[in-house]
């Protein structure tokens, strides 16, 4: 009931700290005989890393997994799949300014009202360090759902935002911001390098789709797919909107625009359009699902800010350490893998009652 | 796990179709000894009612609540509360037309694939009239957190959207449209009617404000009260995006413009601002928790639209029942009810650790 | 978390108490396109019937079953499965000696203290009416599962034990005790009236068994299918020990007595022996599953007995209202319902990862 | 839902294998400000430890507890404590005459049935060595609720049984066995000679007792506390039987015999007597709770078996390598240790609903 676990089939407990020796996750639930080694995990995690370029965190760390039970002969074998990173480069040291104050807009005031404590080591568990534990077990939920291709990419940097008719995925992994239109790239560029010479930070929306999904996941009523998405998302840090198919749009939008309307293809359903991103009543129409959501920019800067000590004196701080000025740019492998988790964990539901007859 | 039980601490549970005799719900975990009776729901229920003015559908239900058990002497015990309300209105013969074939943009396309069978009355389990159960449920969680003040109101219709500046918590209760702002009514109903006259539908959006909320809960990671509030509300038929605090708007800002800072008060920590919504690292920060979410407008249109028969043969449907032009107006009662059933039970679940010590 | 829900993909809700209106219950996750009606179901509730012959309680109660969702033109529609029993031979008059008093060996005293509320009108949630519900799900339950074949039966009453060579399947429908041993009936019967003419009660074991069951069902660890009946079976009102296989005789067995040896027969695997019960290391072998439980004497008797009032006062009491002398004889129903539950809970579950590859 | 993860509040989550590298788990829900180190879990972990003793295993192992997660400044913080325990004795090809066959009487076959693979190094996940996990997990449990001793016994080997009134505590670490009737020792020791001479092995009965327990504990319907404790000692590797009370024995009882009186003490409730074990209704009384359960005698013995192997050809086994042949006095560890989790758990539950008004 403490929130380290998520899933219902597929389940993932995660633990670790920031600054701890090791961070880790245990993922239950994994089918047998699925061939699995640290080459199927360590690309999506590479794709997170701080410190990969010049944009991101320079925090610098290996993120090397260690797979460390369920698989045997290189095959999952139905038993829980354990795995730890090794966190090499904490240096304590870097937060005793920090030690005894609130970071504002971090978790920090809220941690020791909750539990009257403070693990000021880098924000101790509510550090992003903890999402690199989604991006391992997203990489494995792949594994289990094969057929189904989840692309990430960011479609937004402050007020700039990319031309969806310049999308071409095979562009997303050749630039430093996992971006599908590249003729943005140099103004996102400038307006980085900008935001870095101000000491401050910027915002971002990240898209996510899924394709080739199976008609059927998801569950009617309180489980839709599309609930249990919005939560996947909204679980990671600083996400502060999401959207399905035409999200907010549809608030300014008619019925007779919004519908998806049907017919037939060689036999078999079609529709005109995908307004609803690919999920009707809760239950995915077969159609790509396509999800938004928002980033905020990190409340780590430069620049002064007032806060208060944990004796409740007043006073202010500026974050001097390692930290990406767009935080964005690596939500983009966070969201692919959460996208992962919910739809493995709900075909995996879904075998349950297909063809039961 | 087939999505029809909602909740951690406080468990409800759901049944009934649109046209069944009956629809109704349990509630499990409510603490014994809170003074309940029908009177302490009903308001609430009214205020979602189909029928309540010539804005909404014109379906004509009494929607009484019947409690069956869980309270004694005017007291509930702490044991589960199960309640019904009649489907008094439900005409089956009205559905005879859409017997046959998948309304485009409804949910019987994906019920249909999923489960193999057609309920064809009235969307069955995927109709918005199960929505009146979360309503109940909703009221009842009211009483396990008097203190904390759930407040819901409609704020956009197509694009023309209420000045936050009008906002009047008294005028909500006064129209409606369960609109803060009188200034707007008109053009709304300018437009709402133009809408009907068209037999088209249009979209919305909603913010719902919990005030008063205690400091501390949520749970840090993949249960964060925002991620938790985001399921709830994107469970919510036709509900296609959630927003947290300043929401989407994130991605346009600056760390520096972003950030809440902090400062004393009477010996107490204050914000200098809430952009965050009320939550920080998923855990209340006492101040204002406000989200918002946009409803999509109803597929039930009568503008033919094209569609499939469950032959997989093309044909073109209209909607000539009884449907609301904007939805959005009657899930104001619906979010709001959501908030108060997430917040009652993270309410439940942090008084476990509260002064463990 | 509260307790009234039962199960993990077939999940049962239930509510209700012995005097109020109507007791009921909703099952959730049973699949789509059953056969389904109340004629499934009420033979399985009559057998539980309180007033079903002179050995048991003198309540009278038709306790028919009414669905209420879920099904649709005679089939399971995949929703939720809401049903509810009307309690008729509620005389809360009854109560009025024991309005003020724990009864002793009741849940009275426990209540009391967790709740803070006294319903003392036939012991309300904790009364043995609660059983109904699971008899209804269990037959339901039934459904899921129809190659399974479940028989309960009771074996033993005080120290007077069946000869399990004597066990014929056919007699037990044909008795009051639902006994698979004709021979011993007489001195049952001799037994029990002797009971009854002392105004005490009387112990009972009962043996129930699964008949062609698949391989494979339950999952290894913690939710072992043997772990998951004993909570089944420990769950219902006063049973007080639970054995699977041997049982409680392999303290004093060799391992090369209690070992269950294979052979291949028909190019099949098969065992010499079911000392096991069908279960090895939490999972089903294929072979009978066999378990038994004992039923303690119900505490409510004529003979006086000390006990305390809800002012913590010392008094006596006796009990005059309508009461088994036996109630194990009616725990066959609900031991053969619980062992249903659990089987197709896990029948369902075992899907996801059957022929996954 | 594959078992791996045990509670509700408090919920362990586990891993490993028996000749993998590490075998570990994740305690999540523990409150936060408590002291713990390592030397608070190593204690029970030693007592579980095989090679203890000649009656023991002869397998080494240093079973040093790592704690790697949760723990700041000597001090739990609220967040999930993973742990991690070396697997230093394992010898892989001392499994390699068991490769390919099932060993009778383990979960060899039916992990092979349900999984489609064979782990045939020690029994893989289904090794007992897991439980070295539930005694950590145990350990710290017991620091969530120190005002309740938890006190595991060895009370019966083959027909042998200790006389109750000889119970001493203090004895209980005093000798190889955790007997508290010291009279009994040099009876066992015999026994268990010759059965060690005989190349078998034999069964056992172990009690626990829980002492200065909280009133109200426990979920009345479905969760009652004994059955949670049944789930919980059922999910032990060879566990047979689950007896709360009196157990099997009230079978034989009148319910004049059975009932526990009460009267008033001090101006507070008591018990005449403690037959229920502590529990009724599902909820704890406040008095001691006792329970017991059978150890089967273990199959890997020296005398040859018929079996089959993985190719369903008949063959024969007899198990050389390193085993208990009484692995019932290893379970006393074991037992105090899920009791531990489970008390720890509804006690932490029971915090939400105590004192609510």
């Amino acid at each position: 009931m403490s929130g380290n676990v998520f899933g219902n089939i597929l389940k993932l407990t995660s633990w670790g700290e920031s600054h701890g020796e090791y961070i880790g996750g245990v993922l239950d639930g994994v089918p047998s005989n699925i061939l699995l080694s640290e080459n199927d995990i360590q690309p999506f995690l590479d794709k997170r890393k701080p410190g990969l370029n010049i944009l991101s965190s320079q925090r610098k760390e290996n993120d090397k997994i260690e797979l460390l039970s369920g698989i045997f002969n290189g095959k999952t074998t139905g038993m829980p799949i354990a795995f730890m990173i090794k966190n090499e480069d904490k240096k304590s040291s870097d937060y005793s300014k920090i030690k005894d104050l609130f970071r504002p807009g971090h978790a920090d005031f809220t941690f020791f009202e909750k539990y009257g404590n403070r693990d000021y080591r880098g924000g101790g568990r509510s550090s992003a360090r903890e999402t690199a534990i989604r991006v391992v077990a997203g990489a494995i939920a792949r594994k289990i759902i094969p057929h189904i291709k989840i692309q990430g990419a960011l479609i937004q940097i402050g007020n700039l935002k990319i031309n969806e008719n310049n999308w071409n995925d095979e562009e997303i992994n050749k630039n430093n911001f996992f971006c599908p239109d590249k003729q943005i790239i140099p103004e996102w560029e400038k307006l980085i390098n900008k935001i870095k010479e101000e000491g401050d930070s910027i915002g971002a929306i990240i898209k996510v789709i899924a394709r080739n999904v199976d008609t059927g996941l998801g569950e009617p009523v309180y489980n839709k797919l599309s609930a249990e998405l919005a939560k996947a998302i909204m679980s990671i840090n600083a996400v502060k909107s999401f959207e399905i198919g035409d999200g907010i749009k549809v608030a300014e939008m008619k019925g007779s625009e919004n519908c998806d309307q049907m017919f037939i293809k060689n036999s078999k359903p079609e529709f005109l359009s995908n307004h609803s991103g690919g999920i009707l009543g809760g239950i995915s129409t077969g159609q790509d699902i396509i999800i938004k959501f928002a980033v905020k920019p990190t409340s780590s800067i430069l620049i002064r800010q007032k806060t208060i000590t944990t004796e409740f004196e007043e006073t202010e701080v500026s974050t001097e350490g390692r930290h990406d000025c767009c935080i964005g740019i690596r939500a983009v492998a966070i969201g692919e893998a959460m996208m992962s988790l919910v739809l493995a964990d709900y075909y995996l539901l879904n075998r349950i009652y297909k063809d039961f007859d």
